[in-house]
């Protein structure tokens, strides 16, 4: 489960670079001093600080701390933060804090609220061309 | 000599947060897939990416290729870039690219330019105050 989700990580960093973001994965937590985001990403308009999350299923639960310190670095840093969620075969879906539901001491991503991530493409800044016919 | 390197890093980290700079390492060249700089810093309205190198004694010379790295993932992300270097009892020095000297394969700071270098209080903005009497 590690190492899968290392792939998939992987890809989406891959992804960033192919849409002209240049993206890093930072050290793991525990290395650092400050509390980072697992990705940054920028394209000389754009920044994106992201929390990646790898979920078996929903929903999701993030410690409050958490949210704080992504909240904080992206703030003092000067980026957008999502939460990133890779579910088994899904695609990757972005999430403002703002969308996060909040229980008492987490907050959280569940099927209510799911379907408001954005794809990648989406993050990016490139919407997909929607076909009207 | 590596650990002393990790801690002048970590200092100069540090630094870059007590003056208002969210700040990261990245991890270790050859753990990446892309060229990625070591340290990439913003505080929201400037963007950095520095390359640091710890050197006994000048001159420091540094490879085309590394050089074209650092250029080519600062432009993309949308960063200056500078090349750090923290030479025995001296503090940390920044350089521009346009700064360092070209030699047939390399680049190249010897003593002759290691002055143009600036210290970290010019590299994030904040001019020490020249008193005049």
């Amino acid at each position: 489960m590690k190492k899968k989700g290392t792939k998939f990580e992987r890809d989406l960093i891959h992804k960033l670079w192919e849409n002209g973001f240049a993206a890093i994965r930072t050290p793991g937590s525990g290395t650092v001093a400050y509390p980072v985001p697992d990705i940054i990403a920028g394209n000389g308009k754009k920044y994106i600080a992201i929390e990646v999350k790898m979920r078996s299923k929903l929903p999701l639960y993030i410690e409050e701390q958490q949210i704080k310190d992504l909240a904080m670095f992206s703030s003092l840093f000067g980026a957008e933060c999502f939460i990133g969620l890779k579910l088994p075969r899904e695609d990757w879906r972005f999430f403002r804090i703002d969308q996060l539901k909040k229980t008492k001491s987490k907050y959280k991503i569940d099927a209510d609220i799911y379907h408001l991530g954005i794809d990648i493409y989406e993050l990016i800044g490139r919407f997909r061309q929607v076909r009207l016919e």
